[in-house]
């Protein structure tokens, strides 16, 4: 039973084929490739000029979305930059929108993966071209600077959203929707059987959004769940709701126009007072979870949402080894930006900095430890100076409590460079912070092996390269990390932290200077967690993260009986 | 850091390429394909003739196998012909073990999928050659009669390891080894970066075997951890140790001759009064978990083994929903070789057998329901009619458990059939019994919606085809099932059947007749397990099977920068 706007859904499939052809090829090359600009500059004019506007009259009002009968509205956002969004959301009766999602799921199922494909991948471009007015939400609810929030929270996301499409629709193929099963008998007749798979999906998904990277961190789950036939709950972070409820806008208009139920993809919100996410993880008919946040909550996902498979991106502590370097001006300038970009408040944001304290060989000489961890800060110290371009780098501090856990952790350390408040040009009230660096010793293991998330980052001293390297394989080990940094001019040394990066399964970023940045992942190319660290159990996007949204349900018959035959 | 034999274990893996290819093809078609032949006939004469004794002077013996230190002997198997095997097998130190095979890991995950490859067809195909020799090994610990479990326990479970081969080889090669990432800068040079990504196993496998299907529901997740580069410990079942021990000789032979630690692939043996499984399956270096056998422990697997990918197959209650039949003869015979084959002791066999208390629509009019449980009964009392044939069918009950419960549920329904037992024209201390058959109503829901493992059947008397159908997919949405058959010859309930398939995600079988059997399912085809009802959480052999066996893990370097440019 296809419903009746099947036909229409394919006729967008087809329309769209190039972008999933050339996804395709990306996802089996990773070599660089985005369909969705990052450059401002390659958009219409119109679509960054009204961008303003259209944010602006979003505020101070409702955002009416589709879904059952509500009962009661929800919505306190504020600006990191210190106003009020002023927004509210309708709140549904949790057992009625799971019963209307649960009802909508045959036809969504039976539509198949070209129907899906074609209304994921309109999504997507529909998106696109809201890419300016998202980067406003975005940058007022995650805290962002506006150049990152178009980026990041726009063409990024976007491409992570089509990548998961890849993804899911590369492992559907996989499965033939039919055989002749034809087994040879000896002498007699062949036994002959018509076989049928159907692609089934899980259930209900429930996306938990973050409130740092609402979009970015959501559309793989979203987007793998919608295109394997699963509907979507997507559970807003109280604090960034607006981006996650622009894009449920978006699924639920194409979805609309196609004659499917809007509410395939609905908006959850919820109050720090009154959570929902751990009633509604439980649900015996949600059958997916993804969650981005704390290890706290994603460890308590994973043990207790057992009717689902669980994806979490939790907690880590990110690492970086300094063995040795050319030029210590460019790797500190490198991690300069990584540790003020977004104020720190990436889950790839580089924390704990491991140098021997006898110091680093470099094309200038051995340089001691003390120097170098002045050089370090000098460089952030230095590339902040300019305010205007400093605000533009760091955003705004999402949460009060990343702003307390600044002031709490300068006693954990001798502070190199402290964090100062800055006013931004534009909007007086923003919360922004330069990074806080504290020089630590490898003994004090409790302070730097611990996610202290927002902009603070350690130098800690060891007793060399070699133990450098062992603390950052325990600390991954047992607190998981996204990321790991190594500078060295000794290939033995960069064998060694490859055979470590294995170990402990975290990406590697080798002697990274210039533009290229460890905190940065590419849609297409690079994997976002290993999915076997403590950070992570899944990964952004492998085949793990889809083939396990659907099975494949087989019907057989004798071929001679066979319907119509 | 490649292993001495690295480029031996390549060549194996070019040399078994073609069998590789073909597979990878079948898994992509689904159609019907077998590596390994299932007619004994197409072996030569030698292999077949000295199985008997080779089975033979195993016989009162240790059976040695690679390891650390035995710290004792196990194993007190008893054929279910009637005679004791009288084999020992080492018993190792948990932790020795489990350190020596994580010793081993890392030249086994660095040897890469071809050489992995390589070790995994060679051992396939040298267990190919032994198929008549683990043919008596199956017969005598699983109770099979000989032809089944030749096939059974041979061919089939080969090629049910080599489509995990397959599946495994596929899910690796979609991740690149490495790309170059040039990402353009405007005016500027392009940013560029040499990616690697290293396939990194989960740790070590733990696969814990059944008793009646020793090889075939322990070779796919055997030969897909090993695929993908995880040691793998094979706990045997204590009633059937010697078919795993045999195969993990083989692996190890194979292992040891390539330079290769040959614990690679251990055997764990334990008994009734000490086992072992649960230990090894919390121990954080394990992070793979397959498992056959009860809901019971299936179930304490998955909420407990939280350190690791679980995958199971549990209990079920395989259901047929008879509406109209062309033959009710035909139909008849075709279900009393499915009740017959192996006594029932098969997780695809049928158990109840829902039947419209008003009878059903035949070619020759309407039956009546008692006339069509008469039928059934009389069609297995006739298949059985041949004690020599009825012996080579039934083989024997592989546990005293099975059993007791055949004569603990006669008194849950009315007698259509009563299990007799019958003496085999070899073994006259056997212990074979034909199926039981009992009429119950639909009201019995405890009687029939239960796991009855072993030659138990029920009739089901049901208020017409939509109350049978309701009670199956309630069932087994309940209690999970891997088949559920349909007899009709009214497309419009087909279509009914098909669309409750998918709801409860079971696979279906049609009209089945002649040759075609429900409990049957074919490696390269049949998927065994959806994966998505109470009955197992994977399926045989999916890409979810797969991909949850590794990750990848990447490193990434500025291209000017990397080694050796």
């Amino acid at each position: 039973m296809k419903p009746l706007a099947y036909a229409t859904a394919v006729e967008l499939f087809e329309h769209h084929r190039s972008t999933l052809d050339q996804a395709l090829q990306a996802i089996q090359r990773r070599e660089y490739w985005s369909p969705y600009p990052e450059n401002p500059r390659r958009y219409p004019d119109e679509s960054a000029n009204g961008a303003q506007a259209a944010f602006e009259a979003l505020l101070n009002r409702h955002f009416p979305l589709a879904g059952p009968e509500p009962v009661g509205r929800a919505g306190a956002e504020r600006s990191p930059y210190g106003f009020d969004l002023g927004i509210s959301y309708d709140q549904y009766d949790a057992g009625q929108l799971l019963s209307r999602m649960q009802r909508a799921l045959p036809s969504w199922r039976d539509a198949g993966p070209q129907a899906r494909g074609g209304v994921c991948l309109e999504i997507l471009q529909r998106l696109n071209r809201k890419s300016f007015e998202l980067a406003h939400a975005v940058m007022h609810t995650t805290g962002q600077a506006y150049a990152m929030a178009f980026q990041a929270g726009g063409p990024h996301s976007q491409d992570r959203g089509l990548e998961a499409v890849a993804y899911a629709w590369r492992a559907m193929q996989e499965v033939p929707g039919a055989a002749l099963w034809s087994k040879p008998q000896g002498k007699q007749a062949p036994l002959a059987l018509c076989k049928q798979w159907h692609l089934v999906p899980r259930g209900l998904s429930l996306v938990i959004a973050c409130a740092t990277f609402p979009t970015w961190n959501t559309y793989p789950a979203l987007f793998a769940s919608l295109a394997t036939g699963n509907p979507v709950l997507v559970k807003a972070h109280p604090g960034a709701i607006l981006p996650v409820a622009m894009s449920v806008g978006v699924a639920q208009e194409v979805l609309g126009e196609l004659g499917f139920d809007p509410a395939l993809v609905s908006l959850v919100v919820d109050t720090p007072e009154a959570p929902v996410a751990r009633r509604l993880a439980l649900d015996p008919r949600v059958r997916l979870v993804d969650f981005t946040g704390s290890s706290a909550f994603g460890d308590w996902l994973e043990d207790n949402a057992r009717q689902a498979q669980v994806f979490t991106e939790k907690s880590g502590v990110n690492c970086v080894v300094i063995d040795s370097v050319g030029s210590l001006k460019s790797v500190a300038g490198n991690l300069a930006f990584t540790l003020s970009l977004y104020s720190g408040q990436m889950c790839t944001t580089t924390q704990t900095i491991f140098v021997p304290r006898d110091g680093i060989r470099t094309a200038d000489g051995v340089i001691a430890f003390d120097e170098v961890a002045q050089v370090l800060a000098g460089a952030v110290r230095g590339f902040l100076a300019d305010n205007e371009r400093a605000c533009g780098v760091l955003g705004a501090i999402q949460s009060e409590a990343t702003l307390a856990r600044i002031d709490e952790c300068r006693r954990l350390g001798e502070v190199l460079l402290d964090s100062e408040a800055r006013e931004h040009p534009q909007f007086p009230g923003a919360r922004i912070r330069t990074p806080l660096l504290l020089r630590v010793d490898a003994a004090d293991r409790a302070v730097y092996a611990e996610e202290r998330f927002g902009p603070i980052a350690f130098v800690v001293a060891t007793d060399g390269t070699e133990h450098s390297l062992a603390l950052a394989g325990e600390v991954i080990a047992e607190k998981g990390a996204l990321t790991l940094g190594v500078y060295s001019t000794d290939e033995a040394v960069l064998a060694r932290a490859e055979a470590l990066s294995l170990d402990v399964a975290v990406a590697l970023s080798i002697n990274f200077e210039g533009a290229a940045f460890i905190n940065q992942s590419a849609a297409f190319s690079d994997f976002h967690g290993s999915g076997a660290n403590p950070a992570a159990n899944a990964s952004l996007t492998d085949t793990a993260f889809v083939a396990r949204r659907f099975v494949a349900v087989q019907s057989r018959r004798p071929a001679a009986t066979a319907g119509g035959n």
